[in-house]
């Protein structure tokens, strides 16, 4: 197959590029960019490329559908609310990495993103894709689901689905390092501000909040709302979700442990400890999420501690997985990733 | 005045002798040591004072009496629980920078240190020495607080002691450097470990619980139990704790700030942003607690940030403070400090 | 094929297990180790397994050769030099990533690592693989270069073939991440005295000096010694030797980048900049080793900037090349790796 | 003593604010600024100065020699080339934290620094302030040397002084954090490619070579050139310059500490170490120099390594000894900091 990338200067397009190159159901990625009249040189738009000879092409939508079988968008919020069109009316693939089809809700999203949302007949034909839990009904159009969101949906699943917490004190505090926050510059991800610091960032307006929503009421219609908080950790990769949840009466730890592992017991990329709770680097480099659960008998809440990587499960991996499932391959093909220890 | 320090080779007693050496009122900072029988020089113990040539003597607690106005204690859990009494007999103003006489129940002490507690009758003698907060009944042996417990109740109290907040749903979520964690080798503290890495440690079982939990009380009686969970986070130096909290009905954001304002506006040392909310590293260097609010009109959830340097206003920086006020100096004496920026 | 490893706890074995998981021609991955008695599920050893069913077996030379077609050794120094006879004796593949091997000349051995050789019988059966420009005579025991000794050798080569320096002023300043220094707990890997932190270590005493000058006099007899330091680097992985030269008279930029082109032209592993100076970070990951060149007119000084990736191409990447080439296999079967970037 | 900042908003403009307000001798600081026409509190220009109630006052020659007795200007280069005038004019104090005033010769600085100098005869009115080893004749205009020049110049000063090297080799491979590089936004400095990086930059072009040789060459009139390259290297403040020197022959390793120990005897900020290399983190938040030096019989070379805090000693705290010493203080005054250990 050959699979097209649109958005190879960000992080998240550079992580799949470098995740697709070693997909053994590849054969060719095409690249092609905005603002370019003519092929260029790959290494001309991004440093890091210097000893690669690929070339980038300008962004077209017929050539895109006529010499790929899917597309992957790794752009900005805004982009693809403009762009989609030609590829939903051809009913052609698309793994969308951006937030602008994850929200069904028009008036949703321009409160959060601040922008113009993609037109509701558009948006219908997008499908959430929390590649793990969620089962596409047929659509081509993969809206790919936000890093913290991966972490936090993950991590809330079973409990939402076994209406085993208190929905009124649903309390995330999730810590990320700085790819998180992108590569454009700024003063909070200068080297100098960021190191040795802790910088809790949009406080109660970080834009995965509507979709994690979204995602809980389907599982569960009552939950009206989660407290959730976004701190930037001195390092590049990783996501550490801290979800506090008040475990109603009746339920035991036993039957927390047991209710993660039965939604996850086929679901290979999602592992639940015994007894410990996962640190941030053994899951960095793989398309893993590890779950640690950590009851309180005196509180009555149970931490539960979700680790990601914020650019493979968060992003890249998941986003390959998403195609993976489209074109009914396995869904770990090309993502038996390892860890980069040390 | 003179003071003596024991304890000297870990990190508190570190950062002590170095504030000690700029306090105008100190004349003389004195070195003891067990497990020597004659002095030796200072570099002998800790190569990061290869230039000093200070001697450090034998642990004598007469000769202690007899050369110094002051001692400090840095020393490890279980350390003065043994040593104190010549000290309390003598009635000699003592602070006490580790946890042996933080709790007045031996029950409590038992229960978290694992360990032999004092005796109860010198317990009795000693006063946790919440420095911004708490007035010295007149005992001349101070406990000083423990990192964390100086960063959560700083940032509780002033909800504790207006009955802001719903008591059976407050949510720590603390993060630290690890400097906090010892200068003992260990995994988790190895370099290639700990960092790009968060790990959440000791969950429900931190030694520091016991402490909040007995000053919270004394604010207010009604409270029983509070959730609270610790993260090591990539650098050395600094404390952020993220308290979330349920505001009452009835309690308005402006009240919350108000609240915030009174208790501490003749406190120099505790600092409440008006709307932002502070990092780590805005403190690191100084005696300071910086405080910000973010009020969640959605879930009625405050999180109170509350950060301060582990060493300083966590450990050696309150110890001095504790000193100036049982000697009757101003609070910031000696401790004018200014921020490790860049 | 199925392969041995020995050593799989220290980081090299760990990350030559991450790497032979995904090579295409390895059916079996065999993992033995001393001090047990029988099979032990891999996670008691090693935490960061917890998901991992395999088990590890009792080591047993035999039992090895049985079962396999080659051996990886991932000791530390002191190991091989007992365990490599019944290997050697019976002509079995053999790739030893430790430093027993490497020198020739057992006094060197004993005077640079200060315990006892292998008997000179057995080392003369070693051959050093250099896996990018050295030839193997047919011999089935490979040494695997040390990490820095890889970085230093591949910037100096086509420098010593082409006899271009001043062979008296060879000035190396080399950096290391803190996994080169081991998993060993010691204060210099205590987090809080690596971060934020430089530490030149072992001055003129490293082990890697006889290795690194051995194959500088197989390139340029005349060359007797060079001036080569370490420092510890606040991070986990990735070298950088900063390599000082004195170019000759009438030798020219433009020569010096031809000789460098020549050598490396068909060598797909090393990379050598047209005019940029390359990051550790863009290695990291890699099995690659890039090359910048800055030549001073002023001082006739050349820099040759020299990155890899410890871990792989210093470690376990060159491990699997040189059994690829070992066994006839591309030397890049398997080692098609990214960066690990952002 | 009243003192005006110019340049608060940099790096060393902060440092320099904090450190002053701590000096014994220093009633008042003024701080002024261009590009303000009214006063404006200080929190408006820098955030991190949120609680200090300070005013920032628009920035007038007059006024400024008027309301004080001398002037630190952190300015970037280019600044005071054009406002010094008035104040040479005055014969006012004015320590200069830029490179503007470093040369002698006009064409060295527009060669360098690619931008127009300050005009001869102003350039003659400068004294360069190594505060440790030059004395001042008598001019009120000091240009404080660069922070890689400091470190630089105090570990080869034995050395010239004694003519113990071989001048046509000098080889300086000098490492700084991030702080150095400024505050300006850039790629190089955004976290996610600084950290676990190592960044070799403007090779040979440095704007430092110059002063170091204008000043080497005072001491030793026969050197003619050094190789000289900088890292930036993870981590926010410190220098490590690790300077290679072959030692002539004849010269012996204890002739060569005795050098040093003669030159720095009686300079209490420049501590040269008995038998260890000294690392970055023992000088932060100081204003010392502390030089190891370790001796290759071999190779014959020298390592001299020298390792400062590049915002004190190498800028804020080396422009205060020079205010010190301008007025008669001694050196140290105000400047007896420890440092920022652990």
């Amino acid at each position: 197959m050959n699979v097209a990338i649109i958005g190879i200067t960000g992080y998240a397009g550079m992580v799949l590029f470098g995740l697709l190159q070693k997909h053994p159901g590849i054969i060719k990625i095409n690249i092609y960019q905005h603002d370019i009249k003519e092929a260029v040189p790959l290494k001309t738009l991004a440093p890091q490329y210097t000893y690669y000879s690929k070339a980038v092409k300008p962004y077209d939508s017929q050539t895109i559908i006529d010499e790929n079988d899917a597309v992957f968008f790794a752009t900005p919020a805004g982009v693809t609310s403009k762009l989609a069109k030609p590829f939903i009316d051809a009913d052609f693939p698309v793994i969308d990495l951006s937030g602008d089809f994850r929200l069904k809700d028009p008036k949703e999203y321009e409160k959060w993103y601040h922008q113009p949302t993609a037109p509701q007949a558009e948006l219908e034909q997008a499908y959430y894709g929390l590649a793990d839990l969620t089962t596409n009904p047929g659509k081509n159009y993969v809206a790919n689901p936000g890093c913290y969101a991966t972490s936090v949906l993950l991590g809330l699943a079973p409990l939402m689905m076994n209406d085993s917490i208190d929905l009124d004190n649903i309390v995330i505090d999730a810590k990320s390092g700085l790819s998180g926050a992108g590569k454009k510059l700024s003063d909070s991800s200068h080297f100098v501000q960021a190191n040795d610091n802790l910088q809790i960032y949009k406080p109660n307006e970080h834009k995965h909040i509507p979709e994690i929503m979204a995602m809980l009421k389907q599982w569960n219609p009552k939950v009206d709302h989660i407290q959730f908080m976004t701190t930037l950790v001195p390092f590049n990769r990783g996501i550490m979700s801290s979800i506090y949840v008040k475990v109603k009466d009746g339920v035991t730890e036993a039957m927390l442990k047991d209710q993660f592992a039965k939604v996850y017991k086929d679901h290979p990329f999602v592992k639940v400890a015994d007894d410990s709770l996962p640190t941030v680097k053994e899951v960095v480099g793989t398309n893993e999420c590890h779950i640690g659960l950590s009851y309180n008998p005196v509180t009555k809440y149970l931490l539960v501690d979700s680790v990601i990587d914020n650019m493979i499960k968060g992003a890249a991996g998941q986003a390959i997985q998403n195609f993976n499932l489209l074109f009914a391959y396995d869904a770990d093909y090309g993502l038996k990733l390892t860890p980069v220890l040390p």
